[in-house]
Protein backbone atom coordinates (compact mmCIF):
# COMPACT_ATOMS: atom_id res chain seq x y z
CA UNK A 1 0.00 0.00 0.00
CA UNK A 2 1.28 3.61 -0.71
CA UNK A 3 2.33 5.42 2.43
CA UNK A 4 0.99 9.37 1.67
CA UNK A 5 2.98 11.49 3.65
CA UNK A 6 1.80 12.95 6.77
CA UNK A 7 0.18 16.14 6.25
CA UNK A 8 -1.96 14.34 3.03
CA UNK A 9 -5.23 13.53 2.45
CA UNK A 10 -6.44 11.64 -0.54
CA UNK A 11 -11.03 11.65 -0.46
CA UNK A 12 -13.38 12.04 -2.78
CA UNK A 13 -13.75 15.53 -3.35
CA UNK A 14 -16.81 17.78 -2.23
CA UNK A 15 -18.87 20.48 -3.65
CA UNK A 16 -17.07 23.08 -1.98
CA UNK A 17 -13.83 21.81 -3.43
CA UNK A 18 -14.70 23.40 -6.32
CA UNK A 19 -13.66 26.22 -6.18
CA UNK A 20 -10.20 25.31 -5.76
CA UNK A 21 -9.96 22.60 -8.31
CA UNK A 22 -11.42 24.72 -10.71
CA UNK A 23 -8.22 26.67 -9.78
CA UNK A 24 -5.82 23.29 -10.20
CA UNK A 25 -7.46 22.74 -13.82
CA UNK A 26 -6.47 26.17 -15.10
CA UNK A 27 -3.09 25.83 -13.18
CA UNK A 28 -0.87 25.34 -16.59
CA UNK A 29 -0.57 26.23 -19.73
CA UNK A 30 -2.99 23.98 -21.33
CA UNK A 31 -5.50 24.35 -18.54
CA UNK A 32 -6.14 28.15 -18.53
CA UNK A 33 -7.18 28.44 -22.96
CA UNK A 34 -9.50 25.70 -22.16
CA UNK A 35 -11.08 26.57 -18.82
CA UNK A 36 -12.86 29.40 -17.05
CA UNK A 37 -12.10 30.77 -13.65
CA UNK A 38 -14.99 32.98 -12.52
CA UNK A 39 -16.14 33.36 -9.07
CA UNK A 40 -18.80 31.75 -8.13
CA UNK A 41 -18.10 29.00 -10.90
CA UNK A 42 -19.02 28.15 -14.20
CA UNK A 43 -22.67 25.89 -13.69
CA UNK A 44 -20.56 23.60 -15.96
CA UNK A 45 -18.09 22.58 -13.74
CA UNK A 46 -21.17 21.93 -10.66
CA UNK A 47 -23.09 20.03 -13.21
CA UNK A 48 -19.98 17.80 -14.09
CA UNK A 49 -19.52 17.35 -10.65
CA UNK A 50 -22.69 16.33 -10.79
CA UNK A 51 -22.60 13.63 -13.09
CA UNK A 52 -19.22 12.34 -12.04
CA UNK A 53 -20.65 11.80 -8.17
CA UNK A 54 -23.99 10.27 -9.94
CA UNK A 55 -21.89 8.15 -12.14
CA UNK A 56 -21.09 4.63 -9.96
CA UNK A 57 -17.56 4.12 -12.32
CA UNK A 58 -16.27 7.36 -11.70
CA UNK A 59 -15.02 9.24 -9.14
CA UNK A 60 -13.16 12.71 -8.44
CA UNK A 61 -10.57 13.04 -5.68
CA UNK A 62 -8.71 15.48 -4.30
CA UNK A 63 -5.37 15.43 -2.37
CA UNK A 64 -6.23 17.95 0.54
CA UNK A 65 -3.19 19.70 2.98
CA UNK A 66 -4.05 22.15 5.50
CA UNK A 67 -7.39 22.22 4.45
CA UNK A 68 -6.94 22.89 0.38
CA UNK A 69 -7.57 21.22 -2.33
CA UNK A 70 -4.04 21.10 -3.65
CA UNK A 71 -4.37 17.98 -6.28
CA UNK A 72 -6.93 16.25 -8.19
CA UNK A 73 -7.60 13.59 -10.36
CA UNK A 74 -10.48 11.32 -11.64
CA UNK A 75 -10.90 7.62 -11.91
CA UNK A 76 -13.18 5.73 -14.23
CA UNK A 77 -13.43 1.87 -13.80
CA UNK A 78 -14.95 1.13 -17.63
CA UNK A 79 -16.16 -2.95 -18.26
CA UNK A 80 -14.08 -4.31 -21.22
CA UNK A 81 -14.28 -6.87 -23.45
CA UNK A 82 -10.53 -7.09 -24.29
CA UNK A 83 -8.23 -8.90 -21.76
CA UNK A 84 -10.83 -11.69 -21.56
CA UNK A 85 -13.48 -9.52 -20.24
CA UNK A 86 -11.54 -7.10 -18.23
CA UNK A 87 -12.24 -4.11 -16.23
CA UNK A 88 -9.66 -1.28 -16.88
CA UNK A 89 -9.04 1.64 -14.70
CA UNK A 90 -8.64 5.51 -16.77
CA UNK A 91 -7.48 8.29 -15.13
CA UNK A 92 -8.29 11.93 -15.83
CA UNK A 93 -7.34 15.34 -15.36
CA UNK A 94 -4.64 14.73 -12.81
CA UNK A 95 -3.39 18.19 -11.44
CA UNK A 96 -1.43 19.22 -8.40
CA UNK A 97 -0.85 22.89 -7.73
CA UNK A 98 2.02 24.84 -9.47
CA UNK A 99 3.57 25.82 -6.59
CA UNK A 100 3.77 22.19 -4.96
CA UNK A 101 5.19 20.13 -7.86
CA UNK A 102 8.12 18.00 -6.71
CA UNK A 103 7.06 17.40 -3.09
CA UNK A 104 5.71 13.86 -3.62
CA UNK A 105 1.93 14.57 -4.03
CA UNK A 106 1.62 13.76 -7.47
CA UNK A 107 3.41 10.44 -6.24
CA UNK A 108 0.99 9.77 -3.87
CA UNK A 109 -2.35 10.41 -5.55
CA UNK A 110 -1.21 8.25 -7.83
CA UNK A 111 -0.17 5.53 -5.61
CA UNK A 112 -3.75 5.45 -4.16
CA UNK A 113 -4.91 5.42 -7.84
CA UNK A 114 -3.01 1.58 -8.47
CA UNK A 115 -4.05 0.75 -4.71
CA UNK A 116 -7.33 1.55 -6.08
CA UNK A 117 -7.42 -0.17 -9.09
CA UNK A 118 -5.47 -3.50 -7.52
CA UNK A 119 -8.40 -3.63 -4.73
CA UNK A 120 -11.26 -3.59 -7.87
CA UNK A 121 -9.45 -6.26 -9.90
CA UNK A 122 -8.51 -4.37 -12.96
CA UNK A 123 -6.61 -5.53 -15.34
CA UNK A 124 -4.59 -2.30 -16.04
CA UNK A 125 -4.60 1.65 -15.61
CA UNK A 126 -4.45 3.56 -18.71
CA UNK A 127 -3.46 7.55 -18.37
CA UNK A 128 -3.04 10.15 -21.42
CA UNK A 129 -1.00 13.28 -21.48
CA UNK A 130 -0.67 15.67 -23.91
CA UNK A 131 2.82 15.10 -26.04
CA UNK A 132 3.87 18.18 -24.72
CA UNK A 133 3.64 17.44 -21.16
CA UNK A 134 7.83 16.09 -21.19
CA UNK A 135 7.61 16.59 -17.24
CA UNK A 136 4.15 14.25 -16.85
CA UNK A 137 5.63 11.70 -19.35
CA UNK A 138 8.97 11.26 -17.18
CA UNK A 139 6.69 11.32 -13.66
CA UNK A 140 4.81 8.51 -15.13
CA UNK A 141 7.63 6.71 -15.99
CA UNK A 142 8.90 6.85 -12.47
CA UNK A 143 5.74 5.39 -10.99
CA UNK A 144 6.32 2.63 -13.19
CA UNK A 145 4.04 3.29 -16.10
CA UNK A 146 4.86 2.64 -20.07
CA UNK A 147 4.21 4.58 -22.71
CA UNK A 148 2.55 2.05 -24.72
CA UNK A 149 0.14 3.63 -26.59
CA UNK A 150 -0.66 6.64 -29.12
CA UNK A 151 -3.36 8.70 -28.03
CA UNK A 152 -5.95 9.98 -30.91
CA UNK A 153 -8.26 12.69 -30.67
CA UNK A 154 -11.28 14.01 -31.92
CA UNK A 155 -12.22 17.47 -31.62
CA UNK A 156 -15.56 17.99 -31.44
CA UNK A 157 -15.79 22.02 -31.30
CA UNK A 158 -13.14 24.59 -29.96
CA UNK B 1 -24.09 12.11 -41.14
CA UNK B 2 -21.94 8.87 -42.15
CA UNK B 3 -23.68 7.17 -45.14
CA UNK B 4 -23.23 3.36 -44.31
CA UNK B 5 -22.25 0.54 -47.13
CA UNK B 6 -25.55 -0.88 -48.35
CA UNK B 7 -24.86 -4.21 -47.03
CA UNK B 8 -23.58 -2.99 -43.48
CA UNK B 9 -25.63 -2.09 -39.89
CA UNK B 10 -24.44 -1.14 -36.79
CA UNK B 11 -26.23 -1.73 -34.04
CA UNK B 12 -26.12 -2.55 -30.05
CA UNK B 13 -23.97 -6.35 -29.52
CA UNK B 14 -26.25 -9.32 -28.43
CA UNK B 15 -25.44 -11.84 -26.43
CA UNK B 16 -25.79 -14.61 -29.38
CA UNK B 17 -23.09 -11.95 -30.77
CA UNK B 18 -20.53 -12.61 -28.03
CA UNK B 19 -18.39 -15.61 -29.84
CA UNK B 20 -18.05 -13.87 -33.11
CA UNK B 21 -17.27 -10.70 -31.16
CA UNK B 22 -14.16 -12.59 -29.37
CA UNK B 23 -13.74 -14.23 -32.11
CA UNK B 24 -12.84 -10.92 -33.82
CA UNK B 25 -10.78 -9.67 -30.38
CA UNK B 26 -8.32 -12.44 -31.18
CA UNK B 27 -8.35 -11.98 -34.91
CA UNK B 28 -4.69 -10.59 -34.81
CA UNK B 29 -1.37 -10.60 -33.08
CA UNK B 30 -1.88 -9.08 -30.00
CA UNK B 31 -5.28 -9.95 -29.59
CA UNK B 32 -4.36 -13.44 -29.69
CA UNK B 33 -2.08 -13.07 -26.95
CA UNK B 34 -4.32 -12.01 -24.51
CA UNK B 35 -8.06 -13.21 -25.48
CA UNK B 36 -8.91 -16.81 -24.74
CA UNK B 37 -11.40 -18.36 -27.53
CA UNK B 38 -12.90 -21.45 -26.67
CA UNK B 39 -16.44 -22.95 -27.40
CA UNK B 40 -18.88 -22.60 -25.61
CA UNK B 41 -16.73 -18.92 -24.72
CA UNK B 42 -15.28 -18.37 -21.60
CA UNK B 43 -17.87 -16.99 -18.85
CA UNK B 44 -15.58 -13.81 -18.22
CA UNK B 45 -16.65 -12.73 -21.59
CA UNK B 46 -20.24 -13.21 -20.86
CA UNK B 47 -19.55 -11.26 -17.56
CA UNK B 48 -18.08 -8.38 -19.43
CA UNK B 49 -20.84 -7.89 -21.70
CA UNK B 50 -23.26 -7.67 -19.01
CA UNK B 51 -21.51 -5.06 -17.10
CA UNK B 52 -21.19 -3.31 -20.54
CA UNK B 53 -24.73 -3.65 -20.50
CA UNK B 54 -25.88 -2.51 -17.51
CA UNK B 55 -23.59 0.61 -17.79
CA UNK B 56 -25.81 3.44 -18.98
CA UNK B 57 -22.44 5.41 -19.77
CA UNK B 58 -21.06 2.22 -22.13
CA UNK B 59 -21.96 0.24 -25.28
CA UNK B 60 -20.56 -2.63 -27.16
CA UNK B 61 -21.36 -2.25 -31.07
CA UNK B 62 -21.11 -4.73 -34.02
CA UNK B 63 -20.48 -4.08 -37.62
CA UNK B 64 -22.92 -6.89 -38.79
CA UNK B 65 -23.09 -8.03 -42.89
CA UNK B 66 -24.50 -11.13 -43.96
CA UNK B 67 -25.97 -11.87 -40.67
CA UNK B 68 -22.53 -11.80 -39.03
CA UNK B 69 -20.72 -9.83 -36.31
CA UNK B 70 -17.35 -8.27 -38.49
CA UNK B 71 -16.47 -5.73 -36.89
CA UNK B 72 -16.81 -4.44 -33.12
CA UNK B 73 -16.33 -0.85 -30.81
CA UNK B 74 -16.88 -0.08 -27.93
CA UNK B 75 -18.09 3.36 -26.55
CA UNK B 76 -18.22 5.28 -23.43
CA UNK B 77 -19.17 8.49 -22.41
CA UNK B 78 -16.94 9.45 -19.20
CA UNK B 79 -18.28 12.86 -17.43
CA UNK B 80 -14.96 14.80 -16.96
CA UNK B 81 -14.37 18.17 -15.20
CA UNK B 82 -11.78 19.73 -17.65
CA UNK B 83 -13.09 21.71 -20.92
CA UNK B 84 -15.22 23.53 -18.74
CA UNK B 85 -16.93 19.99 -17.72
CA UNK B 86 -17.62 18.53 -20.98
CA UNK B 87 -18.32 14.88 -21.39
CA UNK B 88 -16.09 12.63 -23.44
CA UNK B 89 -16.04 9.78 -25.32
CA UNK B 90 -14.03 6.93 -25.25
CA UNK B 91 -13.75 4.73 -27.59
CA UNK B 92 -12.10 1.32 -27.48
CA UNK B 93 -11.97 -2.33 -28.77
CA UNK B 94 -12.16 -1.36 -32.22
CA UNK B 95 -11.64 -4.36 -34.68
CA UNK B 96 -12.87 -5.50 -38.03
CA UNK B 97 -12.54 -9.06 -39.43
CA UNK B 98 -9.29 -9.60 -40.49
CA UNK B 99 -9.82 -10.54 -44.16
CA UNK B 100 -12.52 -7.49 -44.70
CA UNK B 101 -10.63 -4.53 -43.78
CA UNK B 102 -9.86 -1.92 -46.07
CA UNK B 103 -13.50 -1.98 -47.38
CA UNK B 104 -14.64 0.39 -45.32
CA UNK B 105 -16.44 -1.09 -42.15
CA UNK B 106 -13.74 0.63 -39.82
CA UNK B 107 -14.53 3.74 -41.44
CA UNK B 108 -18.03 3.54 -41.30
CA UNK B 109 -17.68 2.08 -37.58
CA UNK B 110 -15.87 5.35 -36.41
CA UNK B 111 -18.16 7.75 -38.79
CA UNK B 112 -21.44 6.06 -36.64
CA UNK B 113 -19.16 6.77 -33.72
CA UNK B 114 -18.37 10.67 -34.19
CA UNK B 115 -21.99 11.20 -34.89
CA UNK B 116 -22.88 9.46 -31.74
CA UNK B 117 -20.80 11.72 -29.99
CA UNK B 118 -21.79 14.73 -31.88
CA UNK B 119 -25.41 13.92 -30.67
CA UNK B 120 -24.71 13.67 -27.33
CA UNK B 121 -22.38 16.75 -27.30
CA UNK B 122 -19.33 15.56 -26.30
CA UNK B 123 -15.97 18.09 -26.25
CA UNK B 124 -14.00 15.79 -27.81
CA UNK B 125 -13.40 11.89 -28.49
CA UNK B 126 -10.47 9.71 -27.71
CA UNK B 127 -9.14 6.29 -28.75
CA UNK B 128 -5.63 4.81 -27.21
CA UNK B 129 -3.94 2.56 -30.02
CA UNK B 130 -1.13 -0.30 -28.94
CA UNK B 131 2.24 1.87 -30.51
CA UNK B 132 2.80 -1.21 -32.79
CA UNK B 133 -0.29 -0.78 -34.74
CA UNK B 134 1.13 1.39 -37.80
CA UNK B 135 -1.81 0.81 -39.88
CA UNK B 136 -4.52 1.83 -37.17
CA UNK B 137 -2.16 5.19 -36.46
CA UNK B 138 -3.06 5.95 -40.39
CA UNK B 139 -6.28 5.26 -40.07
CA UNK B 140 -7.41 7.39 -37.35
CA UNK B 141 -5.17 9.60 -38.99
CA UNK B 142 -7.05 9.55 -42.21
CA UNK B 143 -10.08 9.60 -40.06
CA UNK B 144 -9.52 13.27 -38.80
CA UNK B 145 -8.21 11.81 -35.25
CA UNK B 146 -5.06 13.69 -33.48
CA UNK B 147 -1.95 11.73 -32.40
CA UNK B 148 -2.16 14.41 -29.72
CA UNK B 149 -1.64 12.38 -26.45
CA UNK B 150 1.13 9.61 -25.15
CA UNK B 151 -1.15 6.71 -23.72
CA UNK B 152 0.64 5.30 -20.51
CA UNK B 153 -0.34 2.44 -19.51
CA UNK B 154 0.30 0.66 -15.92
CA UNK B 155 -0.32 -3.40 -16.23
CA UNK B 156 -1.75 -4.65 -12.88
CA UNK B 157 -1.66 -9.12 -14.03
CA UNK B 158 0.17 -10.39 -16.57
Amino acid sequence: MTTLPADLIIRDAMAADLPEIVGLLADDERGRKREKVTDPIEQSYADAFAAITADPRSKLLVAERDRHAVGTMQLSFIPGMTYQGSERMIIQSVFVARDLRGQGIGEAMLGWAIDAAKARGCRFISVNTHKSRERAHKFYKHIGFKPSHVGFTYELAE
